[in-house]
């Protein structure tokens, strides 16, 4: 009998499921195996009102298939409405407290972008000036909302990442309560960020554990591998995954899956992003189950994740067994990273 | 009246003309505006006989509207054949002296590429052995055939160029007297090397002069700035526009203008090459005028070559005009580099 290994409550803490024809593609392939998921804020235009987060929830629920019961879309564990949760985020601006307030109930989390760093964050955070943004992120102290960060500055694009550190080291330094998440880090420089602060965290993407800036443009050149953070050096991918196959209990999962039209990826100027929702949990029992370290992978892909945000996902049980995958050509009109090659693991069963 | 330029036979020291239906794209494009042009033998197969070296030159006369005369294609000056030359290369393999003896009045250099590095380079060179490199590379040196050389080892993309200077130390080191050009180089670390060694010399292509990584993958991914080697670091860009805007005299214009049909470049694995060929001397106009260098440009895209290799090429003058053109969208199915955009300099006339 062939290997096999289960998840409990699996979470992705950093998605991108867009909206309209993408969202009903993508959102029921990751309800399928996921208990909750961070829900990304770039829309067009970005998510920056309480209306705006409970629609966008109502129209993901109802793309994963499930009914939104009235008052029910949060209950009081942080999770709730039926076996997937989308953790819903507002898209950073300077807000005022009473708006913070006011939408607290209504999310997870805010996302901060640097304009224009990558897709639509043209509405981002254009200066990083601690005390304009002190009043925002006092506010989000006092309430414990977190902050998740797309760190990136508009550099050179090896060093974007690393040059972003000094504004981690402010924020961090600045609001020592703030729990703050370095979204999708690629680098060894904000690995050795996480020792320095109490109050600094990561998430992961599962391609940035497996590729280098080698398997995008070292050969051919690969669109469906380009995505922003790009994939960093060698000596960068091993710091990423040193402290992910041993579950550093500061770091959690997140795909960064972010899907986009086939022809927008193929094409003159090609949009950035990784689609792997459908193929993650594969991909990961084949990581760790390669390196022997298939019993961290529990605390990466859920148990980090719920003890730093202290949330109690719905339950689900997925079972992965160790038989080939083949990994489909595209989903709708989405190209999947690995279109068409086979991974060691699939999903045997979801409970 | 707008400001004028002119060029005296300039020469294109590293250029792709493919084959076949290519070909006949692509090589009138270049003879229109250039003398002469060290052609690359990277075909399917390579070129690696006597045979093929004439057929092939016939080819692209051939496509270039020139009937090749009879014992006429190598005049001699070096040089010959209408008024754009061919210049041959052979595909470096370990031959033995009779066979280079017997072809070295057929062909300007070697072209050497490590096995594997490049767009059809599987038949290149292996391992770096120099003793069993040494018979080929001492009857090169005897009979004054240069070493034309892709530097790139099979390291991590960023580093391929600079990781293949030991290489470089090697072969210059041990054939004092063989004529070792650096093709295409990207990096300081190669622009360091030129005044180490008095047989070193180097191409630059006009897209290195222009972009870094960032241009390629620092906004959108963009397939038509792809090439081999990559666009490397801001600095690395500054260390060649130095060399090449002050006419450095061991540096020459080499485009390594390099075709794809589109749909090889737009798509999920796209191939490496930027073409550029019929937009160069605009391309160079604008950016020595840009930068105040233009007197030094004559140097740069034509003399160097002719003091290193001791060539004379058939007469042609283009002149250069301060007047906006745009890009082609598409020369048949090959999309240039710049596509639609628009360039501060004209060809005016060539005579």
């Amino acid at each position: 009998m062939s290997k096999q290994h289960t998840l409990i409550m699996p979470l992705d803490m950093h998605l991108h499921l867009r909206d309209g024809v993408m969202l009903e593609t993508v959102a029921p392939l990751t309800s399928y195996t996921f208990s909750g998921a961070v829900i990304m804020p770039n829309l067009v235009p970005p998510v920056t009102s309480k209306e705006a987060v409970i629609a966008y929830k109502e129209r993901i629920l109802s793309a994963c298939g499930y009914e939104m019961q009235e008052n029910d879309f949060m209950d009081e564990d942080g999770l709730g409405g039926g076996d997937f949760e989308p953790l819903m985020t507002l898209f950073y601006q300077n807000y005022d407290e009473g708006f913070i307030e006011e939408i607290q109930d209504e999310i997870f989390a805010i996302k901060l972008y640097p304009a224009g760093i990558t897709t639509n964050s043209e509405g981002g955070v254009k200066s990083f000036d601690i005390e304009t943004m002190r009043p925002t992120l006092e506010a989000m102290e006092r309430l414990h909302i977190p902050l998740l960060v797309h760190g990136e500055t508009d550099g050179f694009v090896m060093d974007r990442e690393a040059e972003f550190m000094s504004i981690y080291e402010l924020l961090a330094g600045n609001f020592p309560d703030l729990k703050i998440v370095m979204e999708h880090i690629t680098t060894k420089a904000a690995v050795d960020m996480l020792d320095k602060y109490a109050n600094l965290y990561a998430t992961i993407t599962i391609h940035h554990l497996l590729i280098t800036l080698d398997d995008v443009a070292g050969g051919m050149m690969k669109p469906h591998l380009f995505c922003k953070p790009i994939a960093k050096r060698p000596e960068d991918r091993e710091a990423l995954l040193k402290i992910a196959l041993n579950a550093h209990p500061k770091v959690m999962f997140g795909s960064d899956s972010a899907p986009h039209p086939q022809d927008k990826k193929e094409a003159c100027g090609c949009a950035a992003g990784v689609f792997t929702a459908p193929i993650a949990l594969q991909l990961l029992c084949e990581l760790f189950d390669d390196h022997g370290k298939l019993n961290n992978l529990q605390s990466f892909v859920s148990d980090n994740a719920q003890s730093i945000y202290g949330i109690c996902p719905e339950f689900k049980e997925v079972t992965l067994v160790k038989e080939a995958f083949k990994v489909p050509e595209k989903y709708g009109n989405v190209v999947p990273m690995y279109s068409g090659e086979t991974i060691a693991w699939s999903i045997e069963d979801v409970l």
